[in-house]
């Protein structure tokens, strides 16, 4: 029994059990144990380890349900033949590189895809997530609807029809992993070669997703009130993607009386489909909020697209979509055969963080988070009355500087970093052929700017542009 | 003053400033506080209520915070205009239609895309989702790396060295929720009207999913040893969809030879893929574990796609796959505009779990798990020798049995579930005009049975087949 001399140490914090499972496991592992080998009987080396034999016996116990050891009756515990057996060791490789470098990062950044993580609810989604991970619900990582948690997304409906005059039964509701995923699944769903209406300047991922699974997109220009419907009237699109609470990276807010000829563009031929990205409509400071355009829809043409990425957190990576009926069928055939790419996990606490009113308060609390930086910005900006136009500051966490001083938006860019702010080009929203000619204009998004931030940085933009 | 007579409950578990806040954020969305409506002082309303003056404050400040009041200096607090602030009831809705039915449950259920979760780590996973979820790792809200976090994919690499033979640096790793995202997510990067070479059967949602992005499918016959390459080799394919480890459904081995030579079909031509759909090669138990084809590949042609689906819980949604170093830039260019589809805190638990020898731990229980029920439905089935033959039982988590006594699949099926035991047709993973010829074949999967099941099982299986 000389080989398992194990040095227990009744001081540490692992359980005397678990040192002896390790002691084993790796004197097997390493040929210390061969194959085959019996092992001293749980009663022996309790005595001559000087513990009590239930620890042994849970310290087998372990082994035998890891493989490593088998239990034969009236004859005692063998070491098993361990080929093919799991032995992960987390040892550093050279062959493994070195961590990607982080780019340096600017003292100020204006960035358009920030959101404020101070705000975020941390103990309560720590606390949703406790309670979730339940023994009792257990049944959560089995395979769940493709579609998404019946919970969640009848929570959703309901949430859509208060917030945002969406009209939607939980049946039509898809919930996915982030927009882009979504997009994703409505292009494999329509199928390829479609003609799909978009602005420009835009949002840049669907572009490039609709190009890359061989859609043909028609640009159309826009105007202060969105796309020209007289544009899109000419062009043979049969599907028009639009931002109409917010219009990304402009700003530009549809109104009504637009959204009502987009509707009517699309009931004038069959199977005109409008797909309205919804991304960040949660935040509007100035004139009545306007219910999404899926709300007017009396013909079932639009999809409507939402994300908790900006309302809660970009990472948590859940967006949803509704489905007009007329395509539920079509979702059943070539859509649900994806399984749900949210865990099933995820999606309850989603789904709780909604029902028990935590979503409510921090949808309030970021909206007067961002009014006041909003605000702030807003009142900043005013020394550049002089050379630059402000547009899109009505909604959203954005907004946009035009030069009118002949600046370019190279040289904004570039005078802004030198002073270490980073705000954003509009040119690299652009798509296809069209440019808007001869317009220079820098984006800042404010949202993971504290006031006191926003106010510094706009010294430093002083410094860099005036 | 009289609007702020609240009935404090002392005796509740609701906290006093709660109770405050909670009156107060009902008057006002009810109209009882109008919109600019002076509220009593902080001490003035504590007087009265007698509470603390800080109870008071923190329902004031929580108020302010969510936009319902605002604090004007020297003048007091004021109740905020309301318009378009969010006020989500969860209300019952007539509209929102009952939840939809769950079909009738078979007693005994050998499906093949069943796991065993009564040996799911329950509390490690628990342990590791609060260790994530503290204050101090905030950041991972932030969105991610779209390729998956960096962590996790070096443990991925190694892992993937150590168990499946696979050669992987991190930088060539992709995250992805689900083998069915992943598989669009290739699509997008190659494009469509791809000639991919599938076998029949197979595993019918990529079949669905290639055909949905209009690529084309070239039929390609098996035998015992998996895809026949002569046949291959007479199709236009650019690419071969296979599953060598553990061909899904029939459950064929590919030996080393077979690999070799599909590996230099794909080295015949430029451009030539092997897509290596990996999906539950941590299971085998008969003849020497075979390193995944992807570790004999010296020209950069195989695309590896493992999950931990089948390793750990279906519902957890993460799988991940290593590219060639030559489609590295089709992805950066292509494939990473997609932003990752599983949140940053799913990762990092999955890389502790990995990291900690959690996985190393519950595969090897699984696999004597699986182990045991792989052998008891093995004798139990030798009733049946008689009548048909076993097949696909050397790997995996299911096997086939191939009626040679004239019984049909269907009928086999229907008199199963007569007795109340779920089995499943071969033919319904036929694809394309490929059938195979008079044989009429079930699918028995075993992971979620226990072993006293599964001698039930078979014990009424006996009674509708013999």
């Amino acid at each position: 029994m000389n080989e398992l001399t194990i040095n227990l140490d009744v001081s540490s914090s692992v359980p005397l059990y678990e040192q002896i499972y390790k002691y084993i496991k790796k004197e097997i592992q390493n040929g210390g144990l061969p194959f085959h080998k019996r092992l001293p009987s749980t009663r022996n080396l309790a005595k001559y380890l000087q513990v009590s034999r239930t620890t042994v016996d849970m310290a087998y116990g372990q082994l035998v349900s890891e493989g490593y050891i088998e239990a034969q009756p009236y004859k005692g515990y063998f070491v098993c033949e361990l080929e093919g057996l799991y032995h992960l060791e987390t040892q550093s490789d050279g062959r493994l590189s070195k961590k990607e470098d982080a780019s340096v990062k600017p003292k100020y950044d204006f960035s358009p895809n920030g959101v404020d993580l101070n705000s975020f609810p941390h103990n309560a989604w720590r606390k949703l997530s406790k309670n979730i991970l339940l023994e009792e619900n257990k049944y959560l990582f089995r395979l769940g609807d493709a579609q998404g948690e019946y919970e969640l997304r009848s929570t959703i409906a309901q949430y859509l029809r208060q917030a945002r005059g969406v009209s939607a039964m939980p049946e039509q509701i898809v919930v996915g992993a982030g927009n882009d995923f979504l997009l994703l699944l409505l292009c494999s769903m329509f199928g390829t070669g479609q003609k799909i209406a978009m602005e420009s300047p835009t949002y840049k991922k669907a572009y490039d997703l609709f190009c890359n699974l061989s859609n043909e997109v028609r640009i159309v220009e826009m105007d202060e009130s969105g796309m020209k419907i007289d544009q899109l009237m000419k062009t043979d699109a049969q599907i028009a993607y639009v931002m109409p609470s917010h219009q990304y990276p402009l700003g530009t807010v549809m109104p009504v009386k637009r959204r009502m000829q987009l509707l009517e563009w699309a009931s004038l031929a069959p199977n005109r489909y409008i797909i309205e990205d919804d991304y960040d409509s949660e935040f509007r400071y100035k004139g009545k909020p306007i219910p999404a355009l899926q709300g007017y829809d009396r013909n079932g043409r639009v999809v409507y697209i939402g994300t908790f990425s900006k309302s809660i957190a970009p990472a948590i990576r859940v967006s949803y979509m509704v489905l007009p009926e007329s395509l539920l069928d079509l979702y059943k055939k070539r859509g649900k055969t994806i399984s749900s790419t949210v865990s099933r996990v995820d999606q309850m606490i989603i789904a709780n963080f909604l029902n028990e009113g935590y979503y409510e308060r921090h949808l309030n609390k970021m909206r007067a988070v961002y009014k006041g930086r909003h605000d702030v910005l807003l009142e900043e900006l005013r020394a550049f009355r002089g050379i630059c136009r402000i547009s899109g500051e009505n909604a959203g966490v954005h907004l946009l500087l035009t030069f009118k001083n002949g600046m370019k938006e190279q040289e904004a860019i570039e005078k802004a970093a030198h002073q270490g702010v980073a705000v954003y080009g509009l040119s690299r929203y652009f798509v296809g052929e069209a440019r808007a000619p001869g317009q220079d204009t820098v984006i800042l998004g404010y949202a993971n700017l504290p006031e006191d931030e926003i106010r510094e940085a706009v010294g430093y933009l002083k410094r860099a542009w005036l």
